[in-house]
């Protein structure tokens, strides 16, 4: 994304005129009681607790730009780092932000980055109230997400009990489809395409599930199974997952996985990105659930309408 | 840093194995209702109202693997960020660390990494709180700093007003000064050089300056007389430093700065990264802090002596 037609970069522009013009006619959410342009931000949180996580994305690791447009980056970090935010509980509020770049970054690439995260940030009400920016050789973004527990308990991995129900929010399947769309070449599908590099969490619905009782919850990043995996040896239990119950997922990305030659399921059992949530419960699960499997006496093991899964389990970051 | 010689690497490890070793046996201070494990972990911060502030430092650009240890690396990325804090008058609580780096990375690197940032944490009574671990071409570090005013009120820089005595606490002069050595490979001045890599930030002197008042406050990342130019502008005034009151900073790297063939002052009021800090205050500055100059009218600038200074201004990231 170097500049060679006279645009404005980074180091033409300057590091504090860009953190200028990236700053400038934004505005805060109420919880920010201190924004950008001081050593450090103030971000309320009533209850005296706040929830924090972080993610980096490399390029050519994380996105690609030659996929992802700047704004669809920003909007990708903006939209996995709150998606770890709902699956404790809590609303995301503020959300600082690190960007390294080449010095020959168009400084429009830098705008229309942040602005990607300010929509995104948007959309749960939430404000970008700082950050750093430093000179690298490719782009890496870095997002921390700060999160209000509005005096709920953190519903953390390790509650889910024998005889719970299982249940997601949100979508499956989709950015993975969209990854191997984009991979192979394919330009139909046009919305599992941008699925994959704009996630869609299911803002709101992490407190949906804290306020009715869910014993364990966490956001599908690394694949349903993968992550499942992660409750299901937090907790000690056993979890079987139904394909029935799987199948609206299934059918949305069938036509696609015909297309690339690849079994849906590999797709909606294994696939991660969607930042969807999923949760355990004591009985049904509420309004904007699906309830998609049960929680079994250990080992911590987790089966696919009963039996072991022979297919892809998930993400690792160094293979 | 690539391993030749059949050194565990973080691929050979796996990003989940090395995160446990990484985590494993650290005891968290009081303030970490829920620490690493989770989608999240969950500070406290008990009057509502969470300090935050994040910087990136990448591998080549802010440090160098052939100067520092990776135990020094991490300490600098905490110390650097815990300054932010302090310098609002705040106390760091936790920290959230994202680190990149190469497959072939050796584990045990990654490790002394973590060790230093928790040896740093550990002197402000801090912990580290969560993570993440992802494959990146170079090593780059992503720190973010939360922290509690415990009921104080936040210090900005905006707040000087003409009048004002300006203070110092911790030293200044000594990355610079350790950075030229390192660079023109002159080996004596031992604590010097070891100050470039590791900054030491006052500890516990942003709060002093807050229980006495200061008037407006920041830490010294850029260069004294650039940090102050920031205070200046936000309070729409002018800044006198005299030299005179920096006469023990000068000492301290005049035989280096001879050794160089360089003027101490440009260390001194120009170099960057000790992260001392600088407030003003109405009347003499608490105990622990020394007045350097004064608070006048404006307009915004920063006089040496009375006259504007002729020296290097300060860092810019993308020189």
């Amino acid at each position: 994304m170097g500049s060679d037609d006279g645009a404005e970069t980074l180091a033409g522009v300057g590091e504090f005129e860009v953190i200028d013009r990236l700053v400038a006619g934004r505005d805060q959410p109420s919880v920010v009681a201190l924004g950008p342009g001081d050593d450090a931000a103030v971000v309320l949180a009533a209850d005296g607790r706040t929830v924090v996580s972080t993610d980096m994305l490399v390029a050519e690791r994380h996105f690609r730009l030659d996929w992802s447009t700047p704004h669809d980056v920003g909007r990708k970090a903006i939209a996995q780092n709150a998606a770890d935010i709902e699956a404790m509980g809590a609303r995301a509020t503020a959300f600082v932000v690190a960007f390294g770049a080449p010095a020959d970054t168009p400084a429009e690439d830098a705008l229309a980055l942040a602005d990607g995260m300010w929509h995104e940030a948007r959309l749960m009400g939430a404000g970008i109230v700082g950050g750093d920016l430093v000179s690298a050789p490719q782009w890496v973004i870095s997002v921390t997400a700060l999160g209000d527990l509005d005096g709920r308990k953190a519903v953390r991995r390790g509650g889910a009990g024998p005889g719970d129900t299982v249940a997601v929010a949100g979508q499956l399947g989709r950015s993975a489809a969209g990854y191997e769309l984009w991979r192979t070449g394919i330009e139909n599908f046009e919305e599992l395409r941008q699925r994959h590099l704009v996630p869609a969490p299911p803002y709101g619905q992490g407190r949906v599930a804290a306020d009715n009782g869910a014993t364990a919850m966490t956001d599908v990043s690394d694949g349903l199974l993968a992550d499942l995996g992660h409750v299901a040896q937090a907790s000690g239990v056993g979890i079987d997952v139904s394909t029935h119950a799987l199948g609206t997922d299934r059918d949305a990305v069938a036509d696609a996985a015909a297309a690339v030659g690849i079994d849906a399921w590999e797709w909606v059992l294994g696939g991660g990105e969607d930042h969807a949530l999923v949760a355990t419960f004591c009985g049904a699960p509420p309004d904007g659930w699906r309830e998609i499997g049960r929680v079994l006496d250990g080992p911590a093991h987790v089966l696919v309408d009963g039996a072991a899964w022979r297919g892809n389990p998930g993400w690792q970051s160094f293979d």
